[in-house]
Parts: structure tokens; C-alpha cells; sequence
């Protein structure tokens, strides 16, 4: 975001990001009204700037871009890029590759387009059973997977491999946030999640909260509060996906305070 | 044992092994009617022949025995000589060492002995809470450890490294001896798990079949089965630890065959 929008400053003609810049609709808007335009592909981008998201590019939309001679401005995030390099090693050393993920998150896109081949995408425990067996197992996560699924499919993965080189990939913050919000979860009454419908991380928190307290609602805006989920609630605990503007946050965490102090 | 018998044909005259061959007294005692005699220290051997066990042996025995210049005959099984040498591997590529086993084990020991530094033995999940974190962190099992526990550690061990690197040092024979029991365990009324009571191997096995089938016996000859075990039982069920020589094994089969006909 921050990129973004120190780019917006210097110049809006022709500036555009390479899909959404992060998974928050309200965030993006925000970005068009400073002029960043979102264009999907690299073949509706004509000239000038394109800004590459925090999910890092494919090898094909790289050399694509090159070849438009377009300027790059490279706002991968870097735990991101440091999964690539995690990649790029194992299979470099001959390790067959297998990364816990979303296969159509562009992250996991993004970090397969640099392995010619031979990696596997497994976003549950059960889709390792037709896989393998591996002489040299190599294993990396999505940045925002969750951790107890990483834990799973390595533990899985084990009874398949001979050896087995594992890189905690997951963004450390994540890991602390999916804590965190376990152990509001255990001391309220009613848990709100903000984050975009189209955030995988934020899918995961709220179902994380969804399995220690049932009242657990996920709303993108402050907007999508109703007032009666907080009713005979005494304590509301909040949380957020990687990518929910902390703005939209105050507005919720606001809302939340004002509905709480009408009904006293 | 094979390679005990043939020494003990061409020479029986200070023929020794350095511990009991395997945790088996019966075939242990087989092997002193023979001549091998058994000597738990190496300062307890004056001369001649000094058989290396299963377990394999410790740097600080090894350098006394060729310090004493005994002829050396080493029957460590190649599967723990594979343990060691992985062992050494992740120890010089800057791994701090985690060995899956107990800590009183002569192979463990074994293999702990050719580490510098830096080996930390857990035998239990709840151990690993203390240790760590780690930047670099290898893992193996001691040959017949159970492969549940094995999966459980790395899986806790996922949390407080940022690089895990686990070889699957476990015994192949030992898991699907441990499966197969669990198979067998299922379908019958009744378990009887030969081998010795100070073999830990045979103990993991009668623990894993006691959890499936509570009516689970664990003995070392057949002397020790009770016919009243087998008494309103319909389908018995039988296993055996890895150093259980086959005569015991073939004995007790025979005397339940023959127990169970007579009632018939």
C-alpha cells in the first residue's frame, strides 16, 4: 500500500497494478481514487508503470513485462520472495517440491512458475495419498497458510519420504495473528473478523475462530455490523486479515464501542 | 546372531560380546551354550574377540577396544550404521541434532557418542517444549522407535525451527511390523506379543496393540502363556519383537495351536 501510493504521488498517468493490489476491495478503491488502475493482465497494461503486488509475479508475466519495456515497480513482500529463494533451492539440490497452499492463490501461482516442474499444490491432508514416495521431500508454505495444516501435511508427508527438508515459510505475523486470535476467541462471547471475502488468510482466521466460538461473524466493512449479534453479548473480540487497512479496522472497532455504550 | 554362531564355529576360546548380543535372554543364552560369553565392559575382556552388537557401539568403547588391540567382529546392523552416518551428516552441515529414542538405549548412546555437541534425545512430545528454538534443526529416530512419536516431533518441531531437515532413520521392518500388528490386533480377540521384557522394540509393540486390543499379553517364552487367556477366546493373534529368534516364536504358535485344540 504504502508503495502504492508514494508512486500515486509522483505520477498517476499510466500507473497500474498487475491484479488487485491486496485482497481487501475497500483498500483497492481507495487505490483507484488516487489514480492506480487494476488491470489483470499484462496484455491490457499499453505503456508506463506497472506496480507487482505484494503475492510476487509469475515467471511469464515477469518476461512479459519485460518485453513491453514497461516500468516495474517490484512491491513483492519479502517473506514472499523469500519463499521463492526457499524454492529455487530445494529444487535445485534435487529435492521434489511440494508447497502447502491454495493452488490458485497467486502467491503459490507465482512461486511454481519458477520450477520447471515436479511440484505439487496440497491444500489438505487428505491429497497427499496419491503423491510420492520421495527419495528428498522438499516442503514450504503460503505465506498465510495456516500452521497446524503445514504441521499436518509435514507429519504426513513423513511416512512417504525418506528424507524430508522442511522451510517455515508462513509470514511469522500470520502465525502470531492465527495465535492471537485463538485466545481472544476463548475469552469472548461473539468474535468479529475484518477482512476481504476474497482473503484466503482471512477465510482461515475466522474459521480458526469459528472453531473455539461460534459466534463468529466476518464482515469487510463496519457497514455489515448488525447491531443484534452484539446483543446479550458481553465481550466482542476483533481481528483482522493481513490486508484490512487499519482503518477499516477503527471504524469497526468505533462502531462496535457505540452499539455496545447505547445499549449501556 | 548369524554372524555370532559362525565366529563362535571357527573359535569359542575368548570369544566375547561387548552387552548382550540382543535384548533377548533366551537367545543370549543360546549363544554362551555355544561360548560366546557376554561382558558389559570392555575393561572386563582381557583378550581375544569382542562382537559389536545390533546397537553398534560407542566411540569411547571402540577406541578402547582397538586400544587393547582385541579383533574386532562388528555386527552392527547396516540399518543403524545408516542412523549413524546421517547422524554425522546433519552435525557437519551445521545442524543441531534431535534423536527420536530413549536416551538409555546402547544405540542411541551409540550414536550420540560420535556428536561433538549439541544432542538432545527426546522420547516424549512434551519434552520438546524446553528445547529450541533453532535455526537449523536435524532429526532422526533410533532404528525401532514407533513412527507415530517420530511424526509427533517433527510436527511439534515445526514450531521452533525455521529449518527442519528429518531423515527416516526408523527401521523399515520395525513399521511394518508395528502396522501389520495393528492389522492383527483389529481382528482378533486375544494378542500375544513374544520377545524379551527388556526390549524396548517388543514393549512399543504390546503398548500399540494394548491400545487396539486390551486383551493383549506380553511374554518372552511360552512357558509364560496362560491357558486361561486363551480360554473363551476365539481368534488369537500374534507378533513378535524384532530380536525374538523364530524357534520361541514357532514354540509358542505350537502351544497355542495346542491349547486351542484341545478345547476345541
Amino acid at each position: 500500500m504504502d508503495i502504492a501510493m508514494e508512486a500515486a504521488k509522483k505520477q498517476t498517468k499510466d500507473l497500474y497494478t498487475l491484479g488487485p493490489l491486496i485482497h481487501n476491495p475497500q483498500a483497492v478503491e481507495f487505490l483507484e481514487e488516487l489514480g492506480v488502475k487494476v488491470k489483470d493482465r499484462i496484455e491490457h497494461i499499453p505503456r508506463g508503470t506497472v506496480i507487482f503486488r505484494s503475492h510476487g509475479v509469475s515467471l511469464r508475466d515477469l518476461t512479459k513485462a519485460r518485453k513491453k519495456r514497461l516500468r516495474i515497480i517490484d512491491a513483492t513482500c519479502p517473506i514472499v520472495k523469500r519463499a521463492h529463494l526457499f524454492a529455487k533451492y530445494l529444487h535445485q539440490h534435487g529435492y521434489a517440491l511440494l508447497i502447502v497452499g491454495d493452488p490458485q492463490h497467486p502467491e503459490v501461482e507465482a512461486i511454481q512458475s519458477y520450477i520447471p516442474k515436479g511440484v505439487e499444490v496440497v491444500e489438505e491432508v487428505e491429497s497427499i495419498q496419491g503423491l510420492g514416495p520421495w527419495e528428498k521431500l522438499g516442503i514450504i508454505a503460503q505465506t498465510t497458510q495456516s500452521f497446524s495444516l503445514f504441521k499436518k501435511v509435514v507429519a504426513v508427508c513423513l511416512e512417504r519420504a525418506k528424507e524430508l527438508r522442511v522451510f517455515n515459510t508462513i509470514c511469522h505475523a500470520t502465525t502470531i495473528r492465527q495465535m492471537e486470535a485463538v485466545e481472544i476467541a476463548k475469552k469472548v462471547d461473539c468474535m468479529i473478523v475484518i477482512g476481504g471475502y476474497n482473503s484466503g488468510n482471512t477465510q482461515r482466521l475466522a474459521a480458526i475462530c469459528r472453531d473455539i466460538q461460534p459466534y463468529t461473524y466476518h464482515i469487510e466493512t463496519a457497514q455489515e455490523l448488525h447491531p443484534e449479534w452484539l446483543a446479550r453479548r458481553e465481550k466482542i473480540g476483533l481481528t483482522a486479515g493481513a490486508s484490512t487497512p487499519s482503518w477499516i479496522i477503527k471504524e469497526v472497532e468505533l462502531k462496535i464501542r457505540h452499539l455496545k455504550s447505547l445499549r449501556g
